[in-house]
């Protein structure tokens, strides 16, 4: 099956996508718009969160925006109701933040995951989900790299809401034969993704200030994560959306190999052709809900769904650097 | 240090519970009281759980009982200021109720708690706090007997939101220090449990069916369960609340043996000196979430905290005939 065998399983179909101006969900929406889809992109447009007009660039009038809020059960139960996909990528992803604004994390990625499966449930047990879950939901790593079989720790309330949403999408699929499955995430990166600041991944702030000519800040900096090319991670959800082997599942995915942050950082400055960075030690609120190295085995969706990385971290660096030089102005 | 050994640690001190009015709460607030704690109460006496006001015969003008609901903040703020320790144990315990109101389940199970430890953060961080977590978080086991490095796979609702309401308390312990601890339940039966309907145990309405000479249902038959008496129970509270080994822990609770429901169901007759019950199959939405076998492995509490069952099942299950035969019609 070629790695597009999806295409047709798209052409003509509605779907849906929550947080549908946010970085990967933009993204997975122009792969979507190449497959044929009718799509709708829901998204808040809550300033603190990755949803951005700008990322509709060049294919605002192919789709329909709807802003609303995933919080808003209404608006949900409408618009789930005839979809025959759902890229339910809507969330409060700040780790930071979920520790000063707990609720709201609870809000958006609890209760209102559980609404819309409520939603899906009442009004089109049809439809097909993939979750947009994280690695948060390990917390610090048992041992490396971590598979799906590595036990739930999370450090921080988001991680927490996290594994309580992913664990809805997994029940319903279980019980109520909505086929949902989930895909845990770790630090995706590329064009249209937040580079205001944090919260959405410290990369985004980094290369913001590198293209600045502003030192950015590395927290210690031995630290091994790694990461996904934003085309990599769509080509995933695509997959998990159209295979039947992946419903109820849940898959980690994951870089080509982990790097240091200090070597990524080198690895910066020198595809930026310079700039300049400092390590410092961690702010103690942020050391307190830290997890140390992290990097996935993502073994299991290779075997299952034939995925894997193939943009190289170097390659897809450059690519989000070109991006942002010709676009910054647009994302700060 | 002996079994009571944390006598000294209640005297005098303020305590609170939460379901204070309830099945496990009761018969602790009565140990409590023995240690010389001053007791608050805090109880919402709905009507589906498991509060009960003949729950405090003959303590009741030595508590102080207060009405209210875990998900009211301002009550809850109000309440634990003062207290050194908390015995969270309010929650919604019906899995069925959990399928068919699932936002209820999300509010008591996830967001009151966090609530709960909000306060506690920011009014009295020195308390101390156990937490009543269920061994519904792990799930259908995929190994007995189930330690606590099982896999957390919950298949209802209620599984799911107890298991972020657990995690807010370790997570809270770990970041902020609020000393907090979670034990997971098996089931626990005995004196003042529900014997109205199966929201808390199954075991609950037999009981009450073999003594109103009725007969009861046994679904399927073969599936193994422990059970932890009451009072064993009450320990584990008391000795979790005092340890400091416990802090940031979760343990499993457990009985001495598991037992098939059939032989059980033979069991509560012959003890009972008669009755009736008959086999039949999973009604159709109770198979959907049914867990098959489950009996948990508690060498954890017994290495930490020197925890075991100690009441065997035979005479368990006496004292709580003879309790429900003297006062049967307060519980229907």
């Amino acid at each position: 099956m070629p790695a597009d065998g999806y295409r047709a399983a798209f052409a003509g179909r509605r779907v849906l996508i929550t947080g549908g101006l946010g970085f990967i969900g933009s993204n997975l929406a122009r792969r979507l718009l190449d497959c044929g889809a009718e799509l709708t992109l829901v998204d808040s447009l809550i300033p603190e969160y990755g949803g951005n007009l700008f990322n509709l660039d060049g294919i605002r009038d192919r789709v329909t925006v709807n802003v609303s809020d995933v919080r808003d059960e209404h608006s949900m139960r409408a618009l789930i109701q005839d979809c025959a996909y759902l890229f339910n990528l809507a969330g409060q992803t700040s780790h930071l933040d979920s520790m000063t604004a707990p609720e709201t994390d609870l809000e958006i990625n609890c209760r209102a995951q559980l609404s819309i499966l409520e939603a899906a449930r009442k009004h089109n047990p049809a439809v097909r989900i993939v979750f947009a879950s994280t690695r948060q939901v390990y917390g610090k790593p048992k041992y490396l790299p971590v598979d799906e079989e590595h036990l739930l720790s999370p450090v921080d309330v988001n991680g927490i809401n996290k594994m309580a949403g992913e664990w809805y999408h997994i029940l319903y699929n279980n019980v109520y034969g909505i086929r949902a499955c989930a895909l845990r995430l770790t630090n995706t990166y590329g064009p249209r993704m937040r580079v205001k600041d944090a919260r959405q991944t410290f990369l985004g702030i980094w290369i913001r200030l590198v293209l600045q000519g502003r030192p950015f800040e590395v927290w210690e900096g031995e630290q091994l994560r790694d990461f996904t090319y934003v085309d990599d991670a769509v080509e995933a959800f695509l997959l998990a959306a159209t295979r039947e082997s992946a419903t109820g599942r849940v898959f980690n995915l994951g870089g080509e190999s982990p790097i240091s942050l200090r070597e990524l950082a080198g690895l910066l400055v020198e595809l930026n052709g310079g700039g300049r960075y400092v390590q410092r030690a961690f702010p103690p609120e942020r050391k307190r809900i830290d997890i140390g190295d992290y990097y996935s085995d993502h073994r299991l969706i290779r075997g299952e769904l034939g995925w894997g990385p193939t943009v190289p971290l170097r390659e897809g660096l450059r690519r989000t650097l070109d991006f942002y030089r010709a676009h910054l102005g647009h994302y700060v």
